[in-house]
């Protein structure tokens, strides 16, 4: 059987569409009243997340809805340290909670030969929505970048600025490299899995790159990612990447360089031609405010066409700079996608 | 009497020092014991703010203790909503916080006319601070920018994603833009009065600037800070103004040159041969991350030999890229001057 075409891979392959395709960052979430049910009856969020049938159920919500041109699997960046038993738990209204990890006897603690079983939950989720999806639909995997995992492994939870791993990582760079080193390695297991599960590209997520000097960037934000790059490129030759270094607008084109990632995701603070100039070199992907999804009418639709014309004629993924937030109404998500498709105007 | 020569100011006119000039953010603060004992005695945090004679004694203690050559006003960006009738709190162990301004109404109830008893306080502060500082120490004033100081008007307080002032820019701009156009207007009363009281320099603090798109940024960053830079510099063509957007890296130079800046503060991320490159049509200031400062040692030696060889032959002040936290050795930053002043390596 021929894998059918489907026009975000052809994207990543470099080849430009007349309208781009689109997707959005947790366009699986509380803004849908399908998606709030179904979290209900799963009980926790790390039910949904490991219950294939409703990580499953919840992925294709938006995608029946609106027919996007991706699917992302519905997980989180932290099943990782969960699965290596640094136990992960989510306090309603809270964030995450993790018993830090800052030394390395906290290190030793970590088991990357145990990760199967909760791993093997988010392939069968995997499993299931390629087979459920619409043949043109795109299945991306996705893991949390190591870095961006260890700001939360260490400090035990989000943190506004990373200031735990920043300061292990000045104090002990070895020690805080075996953390980057043992993320880096169970993140090609985890999402090589997930290809041999299904998906047809992988999403690096590193939400905090942004909040390193050049030279830490560079060791902890693009060294363990063109390692990754490396890595899945042996195995799956086929499948594209894209990374998402978060507020790293001004090292983009440096970064999308050295890591030969197939797509770069933009945030919102990237200027739009500076994300025209990156898409001669990469496929680019973003940066619609999701606020600006939040506010609707005219100005959006004035975004999205400055967006279109600014990326028209190079390899463009429409998407948002950050996630989706959960006051979005429905209704706007639908006037983007009627917008972007239009093929008038 | 003649202005004695000041190397800040040198460097401000585009004149490289073989050793650049230092100060560094929030260099008057908790990690000075001398400090804390001044903040015991001040009760509140605003006491201190309003009360001159123990804003000076803070703001001169860092100067006593490393011979800075710049001295930064003690004060906070909130002061202003604070005089506009915005009252301001300071909770121990929390952030700062506001009534809430979402509205014309709200808005209509900001007097710029009464702003002038508490701008009075700190306009004795900096009186006093030129009499007492040593004459080849810069005095540099301040306030927030317009955008950064309504985030907080707007949500109340801090928010993480200054999304309540996001939302309200993009929902009615108009509206919006009357906070921003009055904060313009009254942060122009306001630095001019330190002006006259005895500021050398100036300093506008856009510490949120990155959480805005392009074209949002244009509007509510670029065009008050040039109509603001515009203004000072026709009441006082000697007084040199550096704007500090933060983490806006990728729009520097554009913004550098469209505000007429006199220097530009770079935050933690933004690269160093980017900095260069900016050096070459403004004054740069930053970027050493202040958790280096406080990890210390041959690392901090490394950072600071980094910055010093890349802005080698350009208009360079020695700083942070944000500001120095509380945790922060004191020794340490005795280490990071000897190391940027010792003229041989």
């Amino acid at each position: 059987m021929t894998r059918p075409t489907r026009k975000l891979l052809e994207t990543l392959k470099g080849h430009a569409q007349p309208i781009p395709p689109v997707w959005l960052m947790r366009q699986a979430g509380r803004y849908l009243p399908e998606y709030r049910a179904t979290r209900t009856k799963a009980g926790g969020f790390l039910d949904l997340c490991y219950t294939p049938e409703l990580a499953a159920e919840v992925t294709l919500q938006p995608i029946r809805r609106y027919g996007f041109d991706a699917a992302i699997l519905f997980a989180d960046i932290l099943l990782v340290p969960d699965a290596l038993g640094q136990p992960l738990s989510f306090q309603e209204g809270e964030g995450p909670k993790l018993a830090p990890i800052r030394s390395e006897a906290e290190l030793a603690t970590l088991k990357p030969e145990a990760t199967r079983p909760k791993f093997g939950r988010v392939f069968e989720t995997v499993a299931r929505l390629r087979q459920d999806l619409p043949h043109e639909t795109t299945l991306i995997g996705f893991c949390g970048a190591p870095w961006t995992v260890a700001t939360y492994m260490v400090a035990g939870g989000g943190s506004s600025d990373q200031a735990d791993a920043r300061a292990w990582a000045y104090r002990d760079p070895a020690g805080f490299g075996r953390l980057i080193d043992l993320l880096t390695d169970v993140s090609v297991e985890y999402l090589s899995g997930q290809v041999a599960a299904g998906a047809d590209a992988l999403q690096i997520f590193d939400t905090w790159a942004g909040s390193l000097p050049d030279n830490e960037f560079a060791r902890w934000v693009t060294e363990p990612t063109t390692r990754m790059v490396a890595a899945l490129k042996s195995r799956h030759p086929e499948i594209p990447t894209i990374a998402f270094p978060r507020g790293a607008a001004s090292q983009a084109k440096a970064f999308a360089a050295a890591t030969k990632v197939d797509g770069l995701s933009c945030d919102t603070s990237m200027p739009l031609p500076a994300m025209a100039d990156l898409g001669d070199t990469v496929c680019v992907q973003g940066n619609l405010d999701p606020l600006l999804l939040v506010a609707g009418g005219p100005a959006l639709d004035a975004r999205v066409d400055a967006l279109k014309a600014a990326m028209a004629g190079k390899p463009y993924i429409f998407n948002l700079g950050h996630g989706i937030v959960p006051q979005t109404p429905p209704e706007n998500v639908a006037r983007l996608i009627a917008r972007l498709r239009q093929t008038s105007g």
